[in-house]
This record gives C-alpha cells, structure tokens and sequence, in this order.
C-alpha cells in the first residue's frame, strides 16, 4: 500500500540557513521559500531520488511546529509515504485501533489527499499519508 | 550528489511489535530479524518504493540505539542518503566545517562504504551517507 516516500519533514529554527547548508554541502537545489500560513511555517523543498526533503521553519513559536521545535528541538519532524488509495489505508488503519490525528483525509498541496498518523499509534514516527491527485500522478 | 535516500532508521523498543505493525497497517512484508553485533542491534527491514525502512532494536540499553530510546524514546533515528562517490562528499563536508561522526568511510553490510554526520552539524538529522559496492549497484 505504501508506494514511495514521498518527502520527509525537518524542523529548522532558520531555513536559510538549512537550505544554504544542504546546497553547499551537498550540491541539492532548495526551491524558493514558501509561506504554508495555515500549517504555520516557512517551507523550502529539494529532491532526493524519488523523494523530497522539506525543511520547515514555523512563523511563530505557538504553532505545530514551533512547539515541536521547543519541546524536540531542530531535526526530523515526519515522513510521509504515498499511497494510491488514502481511504483504503485509513480503514485499515482504522480497523487495527491506531491512533490517527485525520481520521478523515484533508485537501494538501497542489490537489493532494493527506492524512495524518499520530506519533503514539507508529511508534513514534508522526506519519503522513499522501494520496496524489490525477494530475500530480 | 544524493542519489536517493537509501533508508531511515527507526528505533523501536520491541522489533516483532513494530514490524507486525508495519505489516497489518500498511501490508508491507519486514524481513527476518537480523542481529549486527557490531551496532548492538537487532533490526529488520521493508521496501517502500526505491527505500527502506529499517526497525532498530537494541541488544542492550548500553549501546548507541539504546541511549537513543532512553533519552529520546520511540522514533526516527537517522536517514542514509545514497552518494556515487562518498570521499568526494566527504571531502565537501569537511572543506565546509561540518561536524562528522566519522572522518574517513567505513565499511558497512554488503560491502557498501558509509560515513555518519553528527545532527549538530546538519540541522539535528543523523545523516548517514551510503556508497554501494559494484556488486550492490
């Protein structure tokens, strides 16, 4: 059911920084920073392989990823893993009791599905699931 | 430089309870439990997409993954990206000053070369690099 990685999320306390770092260091490409306002962050992406790397930098410590910040401090934030069909792993996610944080998928970038696993039901590891609109396929 | 992203590690506090996890929620299909003295784990493996993931247990509290969890907990514990040629990114980490675990590669499974970097110097992601062996590509 899970077809890719499709990014992973890190936490970063200065984006330019991060994305600096991973250009000089490593020869990626970060695209130009975004504002996600009803995520709370900044974002800039570069792509490994099959896979995108997002670096997040939250726009104000009171919000998802500025807690995480605080509490976790920089560093891996979650991974998501595409998949064709979000309502079919939902179900069965559903139907084995773990915790979610989206019961329900909700609309995500450029006509994507996403949803949310909590921390607590994958050990440990906030997972997310993205199912690819027709046209992002 | 970064081909893919070869694998993420996940440290976990019972291996058979992630991996049946792994399997039920999401059907992908773990590999058998493997023991690597050498890291004082006992992990287990799963294909997603051109990835892996790797469930990390430890032997004993005293070892890296074991320090890991107790101060940590459950979770995300390094990504490995896969390079062509890894003295030439380590070369480029250490003309640029970043904080690595180790200096020179060493020889991991398969006879692939690897190299960690510390989180402190990128951004709080352990961030191993992998180069396969001409066997392994």
């Amino acid at each position: 059911m899970l077809e890719k990685i499709h990014h992973l999320g890190y936490a970063v306390e200065d984006l330019e920084a991060a994305a600096r770092f991973y250009e000089r260091s490593f020869g990626v490409a970060p695209g130009g920073a975004e504002t996600v306002g009803e995520q709370g962050i900044v974002a800039s992406m570069f792509r490994v392989g099959d896979s995108l790397i997002e670096l997040m930098q939250p726009t104000h410590p009171d919000t998802p990823v500025g807690r995480f910040l605080a509490r976790r401090g920089e560093g891996f934030h979650h991974v998501a893993f595409e998949v064709a069909d979000i309502e079919v792993v939902l179900a069965e996610l559903k139907k084995n009791g773990v915790d979610l944080v989206d019961e329900e998928p909700r609309l995500g970038a450029g006509g994507t599905r996403t949803a949310f696993v909590h921390p607590k039901g994958a050990f440990g590891v906030l997972t997310e699931l993205v199912e690819l609109s027709d046209r992002g396929r």
